[in-house]
Formats: structure tokens, sequence, C-alpha cells
């Protein structure tokens, strides 16, 4: 049998909530390793009412946000910072986001997380998308950037500790995106890492309560900025195909795998990807590699799960968030109704699930640096590589 | 005099906040009967800071919202369930809702109560009207689905009990909705019961506090889950007309008092009534009965206060929240401009009120359930049932 | 060195917050005069979870919102009230605000405030403008009415108090208005006040934190009712042009210093004046003044950091809020396009900041109040006036 130590910190129709908890190997009876997990609340500012659970595995550390949709706000491996330092200083209670301000790109007044899922419903650009209203007639309506479920709280989280070698952190959280006569989704996530381990593994499952069959998009916009990002740091993949996303993409697509130092005022770049896989497993993985290569941060997830992966270069000055994003999806982030026509959006039956698991694994130092990037090229080398020189169908819709 | 035991639960302007606190019989020396009341502040997920008041009468059970308008979130009686099973989970704190996405069909994302009010200064179907704005210039502006009250907080919430024989238990609260240059109206609702009783009594007030004269809209938007609602329940009232809303409403009119089994993916139809009432004291009731006739709730109300209602048939799959809604109110939730061209909005002159009670009444029992149903056959043998086969004026504007 | 005592009260990004927290001259082993500076979280309504920090110098009393942008939500000198009675009850919860309700109206729904800055991005009337989305692309959005800076909470707010002779008391705050891709503006404002004094200042640095240059404006939206505003009250300033706003204000610039008693469903006019200042200092004042000539307030401030002013008349029904604001700026609350056009909007380079300080002074005793007077009638001299008798360019576009 094994050893897991429980702890149930939200359930909103049990009636339970935990303030503030904490728990280290100490408190069990462990010398070592050094592990820790603490739930608080966030008050002041932007951040009053933001519930979180802090990880700390021994090396790796990184903050949850139940309030935001289980996001994972930033975190550090052995001290190196691993997320990005965005004009926004969140994180940012779903109250203080107005999804329609800005011609719906209100999303972005809360966005400075390291790990934000983008959906449950729709995940890409904003526009409008005809819906079936309550009376059955066929509406326009607006769909907002990125979707909803980042501005949505967990009504069920829980922490599982497995104090038997290796030994585990577990939390998991159940986020729901539910209105009458819309979509019924619920996302159920489990973001566990080993102690002492330079890896955490997000395992999502979203399933479908409506009694009728429903949509669903999702993507993990994973965020990077220094030091993981400097002038010199690359973007690895075994790539298939790569597309720019718009007119001011092509400008960049023959670099489109290298970053530049800050560049003040540039305009984001956004660049489309079809990946090679493993062909037995449908694993593959993407890597941001520092410019002397001792320092990467590799995504690793199944084709068959996230078969669309988008790379989102940003590299402005830093006070405005200098920053790439790795960003493996069920679809590529355009507008719901052009991801539809392309037969990019998840259909779930009654009851119906999806489930996606995405590893988040840190490298330190030169060798294990090449290692992740041998992975990419091995994978590279089973296919032939396509760059579409201008944004096009089935990519764009431009 | 009266042995009344009162209890200020908040008084914003006064500084007064309880966060939690409970009295029960034996609290106050009594050995029977049991009852009690709760204050509570919910936690976490969407209900995170919702401000509840729970009555038990020791055979009623309900749970007032003050931070949702007062509506009332879920009850029982002898232990059967009043209400319904939302795909909402709430209650939700109105910082989650946001009225204006889904073409201002927000209201949705909040809506789980038993008893909700939709007003106060608009009541109905969202959509456009022309209101005056502070520089004194006619502007099209939106209406949200049914109003804001539900999801406005009581600035003022006190108990009260009434120790002496047969003893009961008041909640009185006051909501503001009020902005500057538009609406300044109050609710100030007294929520009753008495010891052990099968009943509860809803008596409103709304003022008009602004020096200028003002519109007013009321719907009690009472819903019904299992067990009252089952294959074979039955809707009973008194009917002098009644006329299906729309195209797809016309297809049920000559069933609309049967419910048949959750039927997946139907979509919702409504019914406009006039019913007929005392003719001295202007009352009617409606009725809610289960198939096996021993269950049935009953709602009590002034044709005079509430001349219109409205029934609604949303008999989808369980999951997606199968319920019926009994809705009596000064107007057909119709959008405000086609309500206000038919004399179907309440104008209030400055400082005026407009007052309205609503029973609810549970019965069990065939016996009981079978008083009830007679009252609405007695009321109905005074007058001739007119049936409208197709949504017309001045009922509908299809 | 001075003795200052400094209390941090909340600093997001260091993790410090109090929730609440009180100190009196007597705290402080001072026997007079007497003083207090006291934080509290406010519970209850639509104030639920407002922060404020009420400071009473002995004469001068007001109640800061930490939550609400650093706004000063009513005060009092010597027991005279100062602000007004608002439809609205707050001070209003940003989360309760929805600022695209009603035409882009919404921020009425949390007006109450005795002085509420607008601003920082744009401070005038709700419209669209063309703004650059996060592709490089020029796309029309909403503007809403007064900005966005009173529905933002402070990350960071200090108070310090200076025991030295005369003694003061400063309570600093810094709020970020700051979306990735769109504005990056942070306000550090200085509220301070000395021991016994009748006045306070408020000096703001308005900071564009991006690595491009930023647009910014700022109004200080200073409102009053009874007993500073009754029939009879006059406005006294040092006009150099004044000119009507539109049509309907038009009517009354023939007698824009005065005040009538309340009227009851009377349309607010907006009065736009350019002001004499002097000469070397660049300041100037404003007073309003009740009929007996025995109470005043003055807003003090420089026409080389806010060269624009606004006099809002708005005497409708004391139920209404019978008000006036004297509204200092860096330009005209129009349209913020409108604005561009006559070159009234603030432009800051990467980095850049614009100082503003305001300071606010109240008189009792005719003698007083006459040197006030004869304050304006001084400066008034110095220039001739111009009153423009129709709404037109550069004023207004109408």
């Amino acid at each position: 049998m094994s050893n897991i130590k429980g702890k149930t910190l939200v359930d909103v129709d049990a009636g339970v909530h935990v303030d503030s908890w904490r728990v280290t190997n100490e408190d069990v009876g462990m010398a070592a390793p050094r592990w820790s997990v603490e739930k608080r609340t966030l008050r002041g500012g932007l951040s009053d009412g933001v519930e979180v659970v802090e990880v700390d595995n021994g090396a790796l550390r990184y903050t949850i946000l139940l309030t935001r949709g289980m996001s994972i706000w930033r975190g550090s491996y052995q001290g190196v910072e691993l997320g990005w330092r965005s004009p926004v200083h969140g994180p940012v209670h779903p109250a203080f986001v107005n999804e329609m301000i800005l011609g719906n790109l209100g999303w972005l007044a809360g966005f400075d997380e390291w790990i934000v899922r983008c959906g449950l419903y729709s995940n890409g650009a904003p526009g409008t998308d005809v819906l079936l209203d309550n009376n059955g007639n066929r509406r326009e309506m607006s769909l907002p950037l990125h979707g909803r479920v980042a501005n949505l709280p967990a009504h069920r989280a829980e922490v599982r500790i497995d104090l038997d070698p290796p030994g585990s952190i577990e939390v998991i959280g159940e986020v729901d995106e539910s209105i009458l006569f819309f979509q019924q989704l619920r996302l159920r996530t489990s973001i566990s890492t080993a102690f002492g381990a330079n890896r955490l593994r997000i395992s999502d499952v979203v399933t479908n309560r409506k009694g009728q069959p429903g949509e669903m998009q999702m993507l993990y916009h994973c965020n990077f900025g220094p030091p993981l990002l400097e002038e010199g740091s690359s973007f690895l993949a075994p790539v298939r195909v790569v597309a720019p996303r718009d007119k001011i993409s092509q400008e960049g697509i023959s670099n489109y795998a290298n970053y530049p130092a800050p560049v003040q005022g540039i305009i984001e770049k956004a660049f489309y990807f079809e990946l090679s896989a493993d062909l037995e497993t449908g694993r593959t993985l993407t890597v941001l590699r520092n410019k002397r290569c001792d320092l990467a941060c590799a995504l690793r997830f199944s084709t068959r799960e996230l078969p669309w992966f988008t790379l989102w270069k940003n590299p402005g000055a830093m006070s405005d968030g200098y920053v790439t994003g790795m960003e493996p999806g069920t679809n590529l982030p355009n507008l719901k109704s052009f991801e539809r026509s392309k037969g990019r959006v998840v259909e779930l039956p009654p009851g119906g699930s999806y489930s996606m698991t995405l590893d988040v694994e840190v490298g330190i130092g030169k060798e294990t640096v090449e290692r992740l990037s041998q992975e990419t090229r091995k994978l590279q080398d089973m296919g032939t590589l396509t760059v579409r020189q201008q944004p096009a169908q089935p990519y764009s819709n431009v």
C-alpha cells in the first residue's frame, strides 16, 4: 500500500475550505529530502482573494493559482526563474478582469502566468461566432481572447503527497466552465512532481457534462522570459511544417527559431507548427534553450492529444514583457469559427472526455541541454521540414 | 408586547457587519419546537465571499443569499428538496458574473437559485432600449437578461425572531439598484416563516428613490427540478388566457400543463398567462404537482400586484438542468420596450413604492395536494379558458 | 533628522498586507494635538473588501480608498461635511462595477467619492478610439467614461507620520493601470496634511512604464454637495475663457457661477475653462463658496500641470445627488480622439513622468472666505474674461 497523505483544501459543494495550510518534510518526520506545500490566500491590490498553492519539491518550485483556473503563476528550478515579467503584476483576481474590454482582449489584463490554459470552450483570437441561444435561435456572439478558464476558480482542490520513494507531490483541482444553455465543461487537473525532480507533469481531463454534444478547445500558453530567453536563445523542435500566422510574422519566418535582444516597440510574431513525434508513443518535445546552451526548458506532450503547436515571439522591451510562448494545443489560436471549418475543434459526446498530459522539464548544464537538443534532432530526422513562407490556409485565414 | 429577538447582520452605512452568527431554539431557552437561523460567509470557488442566511423553521429550510439580491438559493421541506440542479454550481458571487457576455445573457452564469427575482429596472429578454444619458441625450443601450438585482448585494440585513406562539423567523434585507443619472430603486424584502410551517412569505416593496418618475419591473423566477418535477408532473392554475411565447413554444401549447421525462437537447418553451383570481382579495395560486399527486408546491399571490404569469418549461437532460419555472410578474419577460408599449411597465412617482407578496407553500400527502388542486379548479370555474394556439400580440411580439 | 514613523500597509509584490491598523497621538506619547490614522477593510454590500485609510489631523478628516485607485471618499473639516450624497451608497468595490454597461457609462455605478481621479489612459466621455492591438492592427475600441484608475486597487500603500512640528500625516499609494500591449501607467500618489491644518495636498506622479511612448490623461473630479453647495452658492475663479460644453449647458452660460436650490429632473451642465494663474509660479485657485460667504473650499493647482478646468453643475433633487464638481485636468473631458486632435493629450516617453499637485483647502468664517475670494479676484484682474455663448471649437466638438 502506498503511503499517501491527502488534504482537501477546497470543496465548495461539501462546504470545505482551508484558508492557509502548510506541510513540510519535517512535519511528517522526514529528515530529507526537503520539500514543502503551502496553501495561502493573497491579500491586497489586484491579488486580493487569490488562493494559491505553493509547491517546493526541494529543487523545483511553482505556485498554482486555484482562483485562476489552476494556472501556474511562476516557478524556479535550483534558483533559476521560470516564467516572465509581465507588465501586469499579478496574480490578478478575476474580479478585476473584464474579458470584453478593448475589443474582447480583456484577458490580457490578468495575464502574467508562466503556464496558463486557454480554453475550455474556445481558446483563440477574439471575435464573433454563431451560437444557439436559450430560445433555439442562432445568434452571433462574441468569444473573448483565449477563453474563460483562466478566470474561473477551482471549486475543488486537494493535495496528495506520496511519502514512499521516490516521493511526489500532487495537486488536484477541478474547474467548471458552465453556463446554463451553453458549455458545461469541467477541467480536472493533476499537477505533480517527484521530490527533487527537474520536472512537473500536468495531466488534464476535460469532460463535457452536458446532455448534448459539446465543443472544446485547449492550448497551454507556456511563457518564458529571462534568463531562459535572451539574445541568442533558440527554439528547438522536430518540425514537419511551420507557417507564419500573419503578414507581420511572415517577416520573421526565416529566423523563427532564434531570439534577438529586447527590441523596443516590436510587434509580436506567431508561428504555427505541425510537429513530428515518436511513431509508437506519439510523444514529442519542444525546447527553449539559452545562448550558452547550458539552460533549457522542454515541453513534452503527445501530438495525438495536442496536434497543433504555436510559437509566440514577443521580444519587446524588458518593461513590456520580453517573452516567448511555447503553446501546444488541440488547435491553432485562430478564431474558433475558422478552426471549426478546418476540423480543429474537439467535439465531445455527452459525458465524453478529452485527456492531455504535458510534461515541463528544466535542464541545467551543457550536457543535459545537449541531450534535450539531440532528442529534438532525432525526431526531426524522422521527417522532412516544410517552411511556409507566407501565412496561408489551412493554418491561417489571411 | 411581542417577544421579538432582533439581530442586525449587515448595515453598511452604519458600519455593522456580522461574519458568522447562529441562534437556535435552545439558545433562547426553548425546548421545542426546534428551529435555527445561521449567518455564514461561503468560501472558495465561485461562491467565495457569498453571504448567506440559513433558516430552518423545524420543517422548512431555505438559504437566503444576501450577496445575490436576497435570492433564495435552495430549500427543503421535511427532507424533500426544493429548487433544482443547475449546470452552474453556486451560489455564484456577482464578481464572477459579467452580464454582457454571450449577447447580454451573462446572467445565466450565476443562475442556480430556487427563487430569484428578475428586476428591478428591467426583467426580461436582453436587447436594446432607449434611455436618457447624463447629457440629456436619448441613447440606445443594452438591457441584460433578467436585470441586475440578482447580482447586487444587500447593504442591510436583519433577523427578527418572534418567540411568542406560533413563533416566526423573519429575514429583512435591503438591496439598492442605483446608478447616478439612471434608476434609483430600492428593494426592501421580508422573508418570513412560522415555526414548523409548510410555507414562507416574501413581502417586497420596491421604492423609487429618485426625484423623478422611474420605471420598475419585477418577476419572481421560482424554479423546480426533481422530485417535484418528473415525468407526469402537472402545472395547475386558474387560467383565463394562455399563449405560447414563440414558435418553438407553440409546438407545446396543447400539452403545456404536463411534463415529460428529461429530453436530451430539448429547447426551452415558455407560456404566458392571464390568471383568474379571487374577486374580493385578488389572490390566486399556481401549483406544480408530482405524478403521484402526493407532493406539490403552490405559489400564492395577487394578480393586482403581479398580473402576468410565465411558465418556463426546460425539461432537458438531468445534467442540463431539468427544470420548470413558475414566474408571477408585473409583466411578461419580453424585451422592455415591447412591454412598455403594452403598458406593462410599472411607473413610480418620486418616492413611490410598489408592494408584492408571494407565498410559497409546500404540500405533502394526497389529501393536501388535492386540496391545492381543488383551489385552482375553484378559481378556474369562475371564468372561461382561452388557449391561444400561436404566439401573438399582445403577449408576444413575433 | 526628521522624526518619521512609517508603516507599510500593503505591498503585494513583497507579500505585505495589514488588514487593520490604527495609530493616534497617544500611541506615540503625544498629548496634543489629537490625530489618528486608521486602516480598515470594509465588509458587506457593495463595499465588501474595500480597503480604506482614515486620516484625522485633528480638524480635517478624510477616507482614502486603497481599493478604488486612492480616491478620497468623504471628508469633514471641524465637523462640516465635505463631499456629496450620491444615489450610489459606496464605497463600491470594483468587482461590482462593469465599465461597459449602459453604453460604457458603468463607471457611474461606483461613483460617490468626494475626490476621484479620472484617467490614467483616458479620462473623458465614453466612445470609440482607434488603438493598436497585439497584432499591430489599428482597431476601433471603446473607451469607458472617465477611464479605469478609480476601479483599480493600490498594490502598495504606506503611511508616514512626521512627529516633528508642525507634524504631518502622509499616505502614499501606488496604482498600476497596466495591460499587456496597451497602457502601462503607474500612479504614485502622496496625500498629506499637517496636524490641525485646514488643507490636504495630493501630489501625483504618473509614469509611463512602457518601453514605448504612451499617452496619459488626468482629471481631478472634486465633488461637493451640501452644506457647501446650496441655493446661492457661488463658483469663483480667475477666468480667461469659459465655454458651455453643449447645447443644454449653453442655456446656463449667463449664470454659470451661481447655484440654484435643487431642481427636480434638471439635466447636468458643464462649463469648460481656461484660467489665469500667477505668472511666476503658475499656480491658480478655484473656490466654491456658500451663500452666507462663511464656508468655502478652494482647489489650488498649477495651470502648467493642469491647464484645463471643468465645472460640473448637477443641482438635481437632493435624492439624485445635488452636486457640483470642480475639475482641474490635463485636458477637457471630451472624447479622447477629440482631445488628441486639439493637442490636449499628454504624451510620455518611455519611463517619462508627469507630476501634478492639487491642494484642497477649507475656509470657515467670513474673513477667511473673503480672503480666498480676493485671491481669485486678484488673479482675475491680471487678464480679460471671455465668455463664449455657445459650445464651439476648440473646446467642444458640437
